[in-house]
């Protein structure tokens, strides 16, 4: 039996992972990580390096890395797609334990914000358990996601008193599903879909690399900043090479006080 | 001018803090508890001295405590009442800062959880701004909350590849509110709302008292545990005198794994 932690780092920054995940990372024998290829993943990549670096001590620590496979791109077999790119993932990174950890050794992986959103660890943890039975365990290190990041950074509460909050992605948002919705939380963007909406009476509070050095905020009603705030993602995307937002959508914001 | 922080705790226990919150209940001069009455609350309000004991030293800070206004039971002024609970949380919050803190000096509140989910804190401190302007700057600690800790406990994502998750409360959940939905967390309840709905092929990832020693977890098809789980609800309650559960709803979970 083999133990894997999936660790939960956070939404950037050494400073969002808790007291539980730095004890768990010391814990940890080998480190695992799949490094993809671009500029924004690279420092994605990066940030996992110094954590590392901070707590366990530079090269004081076993890291084991591969590339990631890319992801291709797809439409309508968009779930398929997925769920082929998670087989591909859970080859690799099951050979790669059985490679590197000998019985009884702990694997980690660092999670970006928190595994249980929009992240794919959890699912490849569970399928290579499921196709290696009895060999792995799995535990998850809960963390800070970049949608409490979100919140914190404009003061606000996430939905209005009692009331729902509904977490999507910029692809659902586009099929329309706001609608009805008091306060939408949506992730997974990157192309300013919340400009190519209805804009209602929504209220916007947005944030791209909340927690980075390169953080950017902005708020206000959705009809008119948001055709600013589109530009200021190209913009930004463009400084960078890649960019990592988030945003609330809250109905009727500008009258009521968020809370 | 006077700082205020509220600091986002985690879910229960003392290693959810982030390295950020327990940095920040390092610099306050001046912690603020309001104190409710009751037995969990009571265990609650010990959680912070704890944290403050472990982090600050026992009897090495300053802290204020007040009790809290007790919420009058509500129904369809739910909203009315919640609004003048806050308004007297506020008058007597703002009063104990301009009583407490020195200009100069900085408050702390600490959250329970995450601020940004079923928390009043944030609300109180933007109606205490906006009666005293210019007096209160706020600054926001994010925190691991407890859907979070509930997918990191069954090692789940909290919503399937590339779909919503709807956040909500036991209120709306008889109300109707699962409808359509494939992923919901149900907040504030208490009282085993999951047994009184239509079960659907809903599979349910239950949690009570996360990341304390009375930690309890149960999962599975809801239409087969419902019951039993409302029996648990019933008898955890009646042990302890309180209780704190939430889950997840997962649509079709029985036959498709957890991703
Ligand atoms: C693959 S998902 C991973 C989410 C992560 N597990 C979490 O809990 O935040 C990536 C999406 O999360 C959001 N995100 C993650 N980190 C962010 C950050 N630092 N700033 C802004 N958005 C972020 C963005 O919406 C991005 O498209
Ligand atoms: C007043 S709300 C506060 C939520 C908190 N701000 C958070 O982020 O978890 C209280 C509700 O949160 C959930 N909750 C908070 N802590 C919990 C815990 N340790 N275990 C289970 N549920 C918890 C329950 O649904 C409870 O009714």
């Amino acid at each position: 039996m083999r133990k894997i932690f999936l660790i939960g780092m956070g939404p950037g920054g050494l400073k969002y992972l808790t007291a539980q995940a730095i004890a768990t990372l010391r814990k940890v024998d080998v480190f695992f990580l799949l490094d993809k290829p671009g500029r924004g993943k690279a420092e994605l990549g990066d940030a996992r390096r110094r954590i590392l670096d901070l707590y366990r001590g530079p090269g004081a620590y076993r890291i084991i890395t591969a590339e990631s496979p890319p992801r291709p791109p797809a439409q309508d077999d968009y779930l398929d797609v997925v769920a082929d790119w998670h087989a591909r993932k859970a080859e690799i990174l099951s050979t790669l334990f059985e490679t590197h950890l000998a019985e009884g050794e702990t694997g980690g992986v660092l999670v970006w914000g928190d595994p249980a959103f929009y992240d794919s660890s959890i699912a490849i943890l569970r399928r290579i358990q499921a196709e290696h039975p009895g060999k792995f365990e799995v535990e998850v290190t809960p963390a800070v996601s970049s949608l409490n990041l979100l919140a914190a950074r404009h003061a606000i509460s996430l939905h209005e008193i009692g009331g729902d909050l509904l977490v999507t992605t910029a692809r659902r948002l586009l099929a329309g599903g706001a609608k009805n919705f008091d306060s939408v939380v949506v992730m997974l963007d990157s192309n300013a879909a919340f400009a190519r909406i209805d804009p209602e009476d929504f209220h916007i509070y947005w944030g791209a690399y909340l927690g980075t050095e390169h953080e950017v905020l902005r708020s206000g009603p959705l009809a008119d900043i948001g055709p600013a705030l589109a530009e200021t993602v190209r913009r930004e995307k463009e400084r960078h090479g890649w960019i990592l937002d988030i945003y609330l959508l809250r109905r009727g914001a500008a009258t009521a006080p968020a809370s």
